[in-house]
Formats: C-alpha cells, sequence, structure tokens
C-alpha cells in the first residue's frame, strides 16, 4: 500500500525541491553561524562537525535511518527498519523517453525519494546542531561516531514519535503525534529540544574549555555569525514551509509566521541585552533571530502570525537570559546551544498550549483560544518525554565512548587549537605590510 | 470584494514561495556588501542597521503598513490603514484536516498572506539601502526611530502610489501607475530613487564623517562585497521576477532583463574605471553589477533583453562617474547611495521612455520604439514627484530627530569606532604568531 | 517548427526559475570558493576572473553562443549561429494585459528564455572553473579575451554536441548525444572535462607561479572554501535537477543522486587523507564534496542512488590522489581544476558506462547491470573526444595570445600580488590595537 504510485502534483513538487535544497543550505549556514562564534584556531573544526555530519546521516538514513523513521510503526515507538531499507520499493521506474508521466512513489503528492531528501536535511541539521556544545575540545573521530550514533538513537526514534503520521508513509504513525496528539510541526521537540537536551549531556561529559570561564573566548568573527543568521533563516523558510509538502496557503501562513517570529525574538533579545547591559549587540541581533526561529518551529503551523509574534518575543528574551546560566552553573555550553535551542525549543513547543489559534492550519486551541489546558498538558508531555529521552540516550552513548575510544582531545591539541591539533590546518593567512604573516593558528 | 477567496494556482504559489526567500535574502546580502565597504571598526554597526530594518518594517506592516500601501485608495495618494489592520481578513481560514482546498484570501493567483510577505521585504531592503549614507556615524536608536518613521511616512506612501494597481488588492490604486500611467515593474522610484535620495538628505544632515575625504577610509573585506553584490544578484531575480506573482513567460523575460543588465554594467563600468583609473577593480565590478540591477528594476517587465543591456551598459557607466560628485560636491555618501542608487535608479526609471518597447511583457513603446515622449514624459515625472516627496519627508524626519533624540554619535565613539561605542564589540579576534592578537576595533 | 508557441508548464516554469537562480549562485559560490584558496594578496584578482564570466559568456551567449549551441544542427558539430543570433524568435509576444496565457516559444513545456537563461548559467561556471588554474599570474585583460574565445571555440561547440538533443530545440541535434549515443546528462564532459583539460593546457602555457611548488601559498580564508563549497552544493542541485527541465519524479532522483555523491565522496577524501597525511582536513572536507558533485553530474540521472554513492566514493578517492600529480609532474594547477574537475569528470562520465542502471531516469544499463561493454566504449570515446578537442583548441587560444598581447603578468606585478598589481587594490584593511594597520596586499 505505501508508497502508493502515481503522478506528482507538479507545483508542490516544484515547491520542494527548492524547500530540499533551503534546508540542505542549513547545515552550512550552520557552520558558518558557529564558526564565526568559536576562536580562530578552531573555526575549521566545528564547520568540519558541522558539514561531516552531512555524510554520516545520509549514509545511515539509505541504510535504516528512513526505514526507523517512516517505516510501519512497531508500538508507537519505531518505524520497522528493514521496510525501505537501501531506500528500497522508493525508486520507482520511470519511461523509457525518460519522464515519470506513469508515475512514481508517492508521499502526499510529491516523489518519495524528494520527501527522503527533505527529511533527510532535517537529521543531518539536527546532528550538527550539537557541534557547538562541543566546540574546541572533542576528537574529530569520536564525533564522527557520536555523530552515528546519536542519529540511530535519538534522532531517528523520536523523528518517528513526531513526525511519521498515519498514512502519509506507513498506515500508522508515532506515539507523540498520533496518541498523545501533540503539534510539533516542524520538530521543536525533534530537532531543538533534542539537540539542545543532548547539548547540555555532551558539555557536561566533555567538561569545559581550558581556561573557561575566565579567559574570554570571544567569537572571532562576527559576520561569520551575522551572516550565518541570515542564510540559517532563508532555509528556515523551506525547512517550515516544506513541512506542508504544498504549495499553498498554510505554507504562506507557516512564511509569515517563520518571518514575524524571526523578527520580533531579534528585538525582544537586543531589548533585554540592553536593559541588562547596556548595549544592544550584533551577536545578540543574531543569537536573537536564531531563538525566533527556533521557537516557531514547532508552532509555525499551529499560530497566527499574531501569536507567531508572541511567540518569538518570548522565545528571545528567555533565551537572552538563558544563556547565562551557563556561568552560574559553570557547565561549558559553548556555542548556547542549550540557551538557544533547548530554552526556545521548549518555549516554542509549550506555547502552542497557550496560543495554539482555530484560524491556523493547525486549527487547535490553546488556553489563550479557549481551548483549556488540553492542548498544553499534551504539549508538556511531549517536551518532557523528549527531553528525558534525549538526555538518556545521550548520556550512555557519551559514557560509552568515553570508555572506549575517548572524548576529549589531547590537551596539547586543545591548548595548541584544535584546527592545527586534528586538522593540521589553520583558517586563515593574511599577509601584512613589512613581511610580517598573520595566521588563524598559533604556530 | 477584497480579497477573493478561492483555491490558489499552485505553480504561481511554488514560485513565489521561493521568490520571498530570495527577496528575503538581499537583506542579509546587503548586509554582508555594505558591511564589507567600511572600516572593520564599523561593519557590525552597518550589518545591523541593515538587519534591524527587518522587525522595523514587519512590526509596522502588519499594523498598518500593509494597509496603507494596498488597502482602499483614499485620493490616489495613500491606501486606508485601518482595512487591513493587523492583517485583518487576510488569514482565511484551513480546512480541518490541515489543507486549504475550499481557498484562501488571494492576491491574483497566490495567498494573500504571501503577497503580503512578499512586499515586506521589498520594504525592509528599501528601508536598509539608506543605511549606507550613514555609516559610521549615527546613534543606533536614532536609526531605529528613523527606519520607523521613515518607513511609514515615505516607503508605504510611495508603494502605494506605485503598486497598488486597480482590482490587485482594492478597486482602485495609486496615482502614479493608474493616473500618471508611468510605468516603474519592480520599484525603480520606490526602492531605488526613495532609498537614494533620502540618503544624500541624511547624509547632509548627518554631515561627514571625521577624516573624511583625507582618511582613506577603504573597503576593509572586499570579498565580503564581492560575495555579498553575488547574494544581492541571487535575490533580486525574486524581486523582480516575483513581481509578476506568476511563474509564466514573463517571469523568464524577466530572469533574462536581470541577468543581462548586471552582467553588462559590470563591463561598463569597468571600462569607464580602467579608462580614467588604469584598473578595472573589484569594488568596482560589484558596484556594477548592483548598478545594473538597480536600473533594471523599474525597467526588467518594459524592455527586450537588448533593451536591458542598454540600459544595464547606461547604468553601469553614468553611475561610475556619479559616485565622484561626493568628493566635488563634499557630501559623505558613505557607501554610494546616491551614487548608485538615486543615480541608476533615475536612469532606469527615464530609460523605460526611451528603450521601452512593445515586445515586452508591459508593451508600450518608448521614443527609440515609436512611442514618441508620451511615455518618456511621464517617467520623469514620476521620477521628479518621487524624488521632491522623498526629499522633503525624510528633511523633516532628520530635523525631527536632530533637534530631539540627536542623530550623530559621541565624537569619542565615532573616533572610537562605533562598534565598539555602539555595541561594545568588535568584529573580528584573528590569533597570530606568538601570542599577538588581533581585533577588529581599536581597543 | 522550433520554437513551438503554447502555455508554459506552471509548476515545470517554477521550478526552472529557481534552478536557474540556482546555478547563477554558483558562480560567485565558484568565486569565493576559488577566492578563499589563493593567497590574501590574489584574491581580488580570482573573483574577478569568476564573476567576469558572467558578462563575457553573456554577450556572446546573445549574440551567437545561444544559436551555434541549440540552432539547428551543421553535421553533428555545431549549430546554426545565425537561426537564434540576438535571441530571434524566442522573445515572443505577449497579451495586453501583461500575461502569456496565450503563449510563448517554448522549448519542452517552459518559455524559451528561460532555457536560454539557465544554459547561459552553464557556460559562465564552466568559463570560471579554468581561473582556477592561472591563479596569480595571467593578465586580466587576457584572461577576458581568454574567456571570449574559450567559450566561443571550445564550449558552445562540445555544448552542442551533447546538450543539443533531437527535437529540443531544433530538429537534429549534437554528434555524442544522438550519433554516439553517450550518456552526460548535466555536463560531465561539457562541464568538467572541458574546462579541466583546458586548465591543464593554461597551466603548461602559463608556467608555474614564482616560487612554486618551494613556497606553501596555502589557502589564505579556508572558512571562505568551506562556504564556497557549500553555495555550490546548493548552486549544483539547480544545476543537476534543472537539467531536466521538469518538477517530476526524475528531478527527485537526481536530488537523492547530488546529494549522495556529494556527501559520500567527502568522506572518502577524508579517508585517503587520513591513511596518508594523518590528518582529514577542511580543506580536503570541500575539494571531496566538489570531486563527488563533479562525478555526478554526467551521471546524475543515469543511476541508482547506490550507485550515485558509489561514483562519489570512487571520485573522492581518485581525485584526493590526483591532486598531487602535479607536484611530481611540476605543472603549477594552482587551485586543483585538473585534479578535481578533469579527473573525477572523467571518472563520473566513464563509470555510468559501469554502474549506469535500467532503473534510472536514463535507464541505460552499463557493464555491472547486465548491459555488457557498449555503454561503456561510447563513454570512453565521449571522453577522449572532449579531452582531446579541449586540449587541442586550448593550446591554439593560448598560442594565439602568447605571441599577442601576451598572457602573463609583469614579474613586478607578480611579485607584488595580482591584487595590487592588476586592480590596485587590496582585499582586506583590518585594524588592530596600538595602530598597526593589517592589508591583504604586501604594501
Amino acid at each position: 500500500m505505501f508508497p502508493t504510485i502515481g503522478p506528482v502534483d507538479g507545483a508542490d513538487t516544484a515547491w520542494m525541491l527548492v524547500a530540499f535544497a533551503l534546508v540542505l543550505l542549513m547545515t552550512p549556514g550552520l557552520a558558518l553561524f558557529y564558526g564565526g562564534m568559536v576562536r580562530s584556531r578552531g573555526v575549521l573544526n566545528m564547520m568540519m562537525m558541522c558539514l561531516s555530519a552531512i555524510p554520516v546521516v545520509w549514509v545511515l538514513w539509505i541504510a535504516f535511518g528512513y526505514s526507523m523513521t517512516f517505516g510501519p510503526d512497531r508500538g508507537g515507538v519505531i518505524g520497522d527498519p528493514t521496510t525501505f531499507a537501501g531506500l528500497r520499493g522508493l525508486l520507482g521506474a520511470f519511461n523509457s523517453d525518460g519522464t515519470d508521466v506513469a508515475g512514481v512513489p508517492l508521499v502526499g503528492h510529491i516523489p518519495a525519494l524528494l520527501f527522503v531528501a527533505f527529511q533527510a536535511g532535517f537529521a543531518m541539521v539536527t546532528v550538527a546542531l550539537i557541534a557547538g556544545a562541543v566546540a574546541d575540545r572533542m576528537k574529530f573521530v569520536s564525533w564522527l561516531v557520536f555523530a552515528g550514533l546519536w542519529a540511530t538513537l535519538v534522532y531517528f526514534p523520536v523523528a518517528h514519535w513526531v513526525f511519521s503520521v498515519d498514512g502519509l508513509t506507513a498506515a500508522t504513525g508515532g506515539w507523540s503525534v498520533e496518541h498523545l496528539r501533540a503539534v510539533d510541526f516542524a520538530g521543536g521537540t525533534v530537532v531543538e529540544i533534542n539537540s539542545g537536551a543532548s547539548a547540555l549531556v555532551m558539555a557536561l561529559f566533555l567538561g569545559r574549555r581550558l581556561g573557561w570561564p575566565k579567559d574570554p573566548m570571544r567569537p572571532h568573527n562576527l559576520p561569520f555569525v551575522m551572516l550565518g543568521a541570515g542564510l540559517l533563516w532563508f532555509g528556515w523558510l523551506g525547512f517550515n514551509a516544506g513541512s506542508t509538502y504544498a504549495a499553498n496557503g498554510g505554507a504562506a501562513l507557516i512564511m509569515v509566521n517563520t518571518l514575524g517570529a524571526g523578527a520580533v525574538s531579534m528585538v525582544s533579545w537586543l531589548i533585554v541585552e540592553r536593559v541588562r547591559h547596556g548595549r544592544p549587540t550584533s551577536f545578540g541581533a543574531a543569537s536573537g533571530v536564531v531563538a525566533g526561529l527556533v521557537a516557531i518551529t514547532p508552532s509555525c503551523a499551529a499560530v497566527t502570525p499574531m501569536g507567531a509574534m508572541i511567540v518569538g518575543f518570548v522565545a528571545g528574551a528567555v533565551s537572552s537570559y538563558a544563556i547565562e546560566l551557563k556561568y552560574r552553573w559553570k557547565y561549558d555550553d559553548s556555542l548556547d546551544v542549550v540557551g538557544v535551542h533547548l530554552v526556545s525549543g521548549i518555549v516554542g513547543t509549550v506555547m502552542i498550549g497557550l496560543v495554539g489559534s482555530p484560524d491556523s492550519l493547525i486549527g487547535r486551541a490553546g488556553l489563550f483560544y479557549g481551548g483549556g489546558v488540553d492542548l498544553l498538558w499534551r504539549q508538556i508531555v511531549a517536551v518532557l518525554v523528549v527531553l528525558a529521552y534525549a538526555m538518556a540516550v545521550t548520556s550512555l552513548i557519551a559514557l560509552a565512548l568515553k570508555y572506549t575510544i575517548g572524548l576529549r582531545v589531547h590537551p596539547q591539541h586543545e591548548a595548541d587549537g584544535v584546527d592545527d591539533g586534528l586538522h593540521a590546518e589553520s583558517a586563515y593567512d593574511f599577509h601584512i605590510a613589512r613581511g610580517v604573516r598573520l595566521g588563524g593558528g598559533d604556530r
């Protein structure tokens, strides 16, 4: 029965071809966003951790990950890993003239393979998000193994719970969306809370960077951070509005919401910064945009444009406070994955229970729209379960790695900078007058 | 009657979802383009002025700006600000299964909300353009207030005059497009002349940067400028070809024209530069591309591909001269907003009266195609009115700000660099051998 | 008969409008990728060589290039350069209301002008690719003349051989695709082998950079290289999947293949690097992605997703070896155009003869799928003919330039850096503490 074979909807396919490209761009965008935040002697390692998520996830996704996520449901908790293993049954056949008039395997109205690629992009960027918490101090080979294990044991199951909808790719779907009936449209739990909670665990297992928090460790290239935020925003439009799998009015609503939440959260972050520290910073502006985008990810189809702005406002304000917790509690969440993704992910997911609107695409009313607490508690349960699951399983992965191949780089490599230590490179080589040569490393 | 409710055209919607994303990317692209042009100690402030245009415009756009621009016409000069206030009536309703089969509010064949978002992107990047004239010396809070006032008092009215077409979003539209019947397809007056003329006013009111024009103040990062120009070109394809609101042959013609004008204006700028100064520069190449894109913005649907190349050639040559006027007349148009956007905006708008072609999408003949001076004088009037209006109103805004919250940063902040003074940041922190640390600020 | 007039397919047009934009972005993306690889005193010249390919190609493309490529076939070797000269007959007419309901000239189901633009983007980036071999030592004016001659004498004919399919834009097409019946879907021979072979010739004619290979000449900005690779990947999705000219299941398959090949080739490159040199580098990761994208270009429609990964794996491994040949044979292929584009272009084109699959869009079986050597020898012949043709004609162009306007910059300009020598600019101007000023040039 799944997938059905038929002619694709051309318009939906046209949109989703691009939406996939936009989602794929998010990982290089994140590499730039994170890369600008670290010191100049760790930027290459950071960018490689992000980009390497692409091949690691892709190989596993093809082999069994897609099937674990979207295969026939087993007890609400996981898809059958064998059904679509190796993309079995999803390729279809083409006419002898190279067209697909007769039809290809479909998910909804688009080619199944396009759905496969689009969803792969989600998994890639989610894995890459965790890299921000392990900056400057994780063995590269351990990162690669971690990425594979985490995708398999954390991402694929949780994505099944939330994204595997009854009848989309299999007859029955995951427990969160179908039994709990929580709303998480584009991945507040799957992408944001999942990665943020796991980032906290990894930061704790790895320990602090040498010198942290005494040494300033300020971003080495803030224009990269701002351009990275811009590319992320651009890509996020495909991420959220592509999650409709259709070029329709729902996608348009999501576009407006994704724009509005990012815009307003920039404002609230800067206001908090201005009030507390006296100056609105570019780092705050970029972080604020991302916090808003994180919060609107689960809620983009569940709120009105006004609701999106409320979600963005709260997310920016809360996350701008939350990033300082690491100094109080002394965990080195190096690039604020916890403060931005975990915290704003929770804000966005829970607030659906408050400002979810009957006028939205999802159409379910939160507390403020007369829906009582019915949606609210479901949202809270969805958050808590994913939070607990991600922290527990990531802890097990971290423990397993710590006592086998090890997590942390050699202290000398850390002192020299991981770019030099792990990749034998330095990022920059600027020439200046009078023969002095400047490099990104400390050599 | 407006908006009508109905099923969207999927193909047009697919294209416009992307066109919106492309237009949104223009503002970060401009931030990079401008950011590379200033000194390293002002790049963050420049990027923040650009990016902050997004939330400022968005909040006003939702509240009343869209309605002022596209609401029912009041005397040809402004739309009713209350009709669509808060996006009233534009959200529509979705089916219980989360689709919009039954129809959503439409503008043309696309969801009204998508039109709202696309046009918001125009307003955002137009406001951001002005930042290039106030580089390194404007208070950030004054910029934010200016941005809001200017959008409200200048952009929204002028956009109504030009973009509010009879029957598109309301029964009757603005005077420029409907009564004067001038041609300005994607915003030569609304976007380019509007911002360029206002940039001139702001440069005059703010005065020159300390040390200008004696100190060189050369661009601190020309690769950023070139990448920024590339991203602007990419986004501009959505800006111009999206202004058809349709995926059709007209959009294809506009793509070709937007490509050709940018390409040829790069050549003419470099030729002028080579002849006059002996060397073609990368800065000239990037500026030339943008000059051509500016000039083709009003004319992209009104000329043939050959006409587009003529428009681009003239724009590149004229603007490469025009940017030197600031040294003769001693106004510090820091990043050449006047020389590029005002001048090439005028070139492109007026030249429709010369090379407007019956074979184009607009189909009206300019002087060289046998249309006489009928179109030419309308174009000139459209230019002059917008020029006068923008300069007058921007002067009033500047005066009001100057004598209340003030325009210019504290001299010490300017001397130290606005990144440090206004945002307590410096852009870069490169490490080099032997422990010397390099930063973007002068600290 | 050609082009036919009719209504466009909206969905295919929506997709191709974006695919064109994506392809156009590849040239700025390449400029960044290459620009980061050279020393800081040559980055601007490198970016200008890339970007200047856009106007040079566009002017020739409009004048006669499109017609040479897609005009009526003359003996299998070239299109009639006059048929579509100046885009004659491709513009069509629009209705008086500015729409194209009645139809526009079509290629397949999309507007002919959109096809013209899309294919122009191919020619632009192909010319720009060669710039990587002549880094830091070619006269800019000679580059411009070379670009024009090479496009005319090499690119347009070879593109005719391969891309001019019977009945697409003229009744009969080029010999490679129609008589030899080799498979080169998106340009392994036209784009990759063509540019790579010509790059080798140019590197030999120009000679080595001063000091090469003794001086290290390492990339001055590796984050640019990685972001450039990311932008290329993003654009390449439009390049390959746009070559279907349709939003359908075939485009989806190509998306998956383009993702997979790039991902896996990153892995194989890094494995080879790790084994041979002890460290996986960011430079290797970026190069590996590009090698895979090169190899999947001809084969993207001819293999399954598994086949694409095999192609990518081989390409990454082989190219990571091949880039070292220049040190053994002492040709200064400065940015590895030969090692990556020529070698992986050959790998990808020939491997269609091995792993070409009946289940793909092309549907022809290679050796490993029971097709015997029939496809394999055709692929080898296609490769050898293009290789020989490109090398021969490029040699003639190089000779003609060498003995007229000259190829190589003045030694003083080379020693000072070409940015300063040819463009009177330096890329960067970073300020640091205590008044020391850093610039990108050696002044």
